[in-house]
């Protein structure tokens, strides 16, 4: 996760220093999910990610998102390798909420809290390991199956099962559900927090109340996207956001073309939405891995 | 490549049907070269072709376009194939433009011209042979070992190299290069040809005079691809040739929705700019036929 973390953070310095390519991703929509074909290029790389959407699959014993990734020479166009990307998308989401948190929170952060522990909150955690010194991990999720595997999971770490507004009440948190009700309530977030909002990716979808938005400095990471299918997206269309709402994009943050936090009261937002140049990174990282061990094949990227 | 034609027009009909989904393609453009996503899906089958056009590869010993399909379950997004698709673009490029030419030549076709004798003409050939009863190949490029080996693979035909003026004055011809200036002079092109201009596949890229192409019963693939990039793309630009000198699409005529050629006098063109359906349309029956195999890693897909 560290090689990850440094990975995606050069990619956003790559991208805000106008280096690399990512066209719109093309969407196909079928009646039983819905597939998105991600291109995209940074120096010395450039790969597609094809990812689906298919929210009847947890019945079949299948993840829900899948993804798989062709990996090219950008000199000649010739395929190079060929990833599962599941597990790339679940570690790149993770790392760049990290990154958000180290440029957004308060530097002496030392508790997280998780809302919605299903497969993104491993890397989350992971990722937030990596960069803070955390003294205490609060979940919450409605499954409390999903709540003992992730205690069991992570059983070095102080990790707790909390109550919702207990868990929100955290100097990092992060919310990962597929929620279409606003359950993070303004009075609950205290002065300071900063807010990894990754759980909205459609249209209609949102997890913090509009007023808490209104008065955070929000941080997106595609302006287009966001606005789109991210965190911001209802309460924009319904006009009670305005773009200018918007403090910044991550890029901006990173390259210092724009401040982040400039005092410990403030909440932050960071709206999570994806992007394909941290694919394509972690592609790069996995196929030079394993280029250095002379293994193709036998690829070990190990989760966890 | 009888297996292929069925196949493609299957995928003709279909989507003229209003079966299956074809977003834009998504463009990635490097220095080096471009590539672009082709994602697309026909009942019971999705895929996501990824090519690329490196103009330097032959220089390097490396096709100048390659391309890698994934193939996935529609119902699970789940990605079921991975498939070189260089093979699978000539074979259905080749097919379409054969289905083209039964729609819209005149039905005792048996001579054939191409001119720009690579990688394409070999599979143009073999899906006219499978259509038409031709007695007499004739064949035209710059590089004289380009029509020795063509010569030589197809040994048992009654291929012959010609004049580019006798090459053009066929039943069908099938122009392949990558020519900026139109070298299909109208004065050369006999009444009632039927032309497949397939070589024009970007911006500026023109085979055909455009004094011909006025005259011709225009029938396209798509018509926003042959706009931006099919051989009417520089008439259009310019202002010679209007949107309403373009007939139909391909799927209008085979779907008999327009007429094609209505009697032995007409100059009919095709313009080729290449369908993700048909892509995906070939990947269905490569994977259908693997299946029955029992055999997905030596995957016999054999060129000629």
């Amino acid at each position: 996760m560290s090689d990850v973390i440094e990975a995606v953070e050069d990619a956003f310095k790559s991208w805000s220093g106008g280096l690399g390519a990512m066209p719109s991703k093309a969407y196909l929509t079928l009646e039983e999910g819905d597939f998105r074909a991600m291109p995209s290029a940074l120096p010395g790389c450039v790969a597609v990610k094809w990812a689906n959407v298919h929210p009847l699959n947890p019945s079949r014993g299948l993840p829900t998102v899948m993804a798989i990734l062709i990996y090219s020479d950008p000199e000649t166009g010739y395929p190079l390798a060929v990833m599962d990307a599941t597990e790339i998308t679940a570690y790149r989401t993770g790392a760049t909420a990290a990154i958000a948190s180290r440029y957004l929170a308060r530097k002496d952060s030392c508790t997280i809290g998780i809302v919605g522990v299903g497969e993104q909150a491993y890397t989350q955690l992971l990722a937030h390991l990596q960069l803070f010194e955390i003294i205490s991990i609060k979940v919450f999720d409605r499954s409390s199956a999903a709540i003992d595997k992730f205690i069991q999971y992570f059983n070095e770490y102080p990790v707790q099962s909390c109550s919702l507004q207990n868990t929100i009440a955290s100097d990092i948190l992060c919310t990962l559900t597929p929620s279409r009700q606003p359950f993070v309530k303004k009075e609950w977030v205290l002065k300071g927090t900063h807010i990894n909002a990754v759980g909205a990716d459609a249209k209609g979808k949102q997890e913090l109340e509009t007023a808490l938005l209104k008065e955070a400095v929000i941080v997106v990471d595609d302006l287009d996207q966001a606005t789109a299918s991210g965190e911001i997206n209802v309460p924009l269309s319904s006009g009670l956001l305005r773009i200018d709402d918007i403090h910044a994009t991550l890029c901006e943050i990173i390259s210092g073309k724009k401040k982040g936090r400039v005092n410990d009261e403030q909440i932050t937002v960071f709206d999570s939405t994806g992007l394909a140049i941290e694919d394509v990174a972690v592609a790069h990282l996995i196929y030079r891995k394993a280029k250095d061990k002379g293994d193709y094949l036998n690829l070990d990227f190990v989760d966890g």
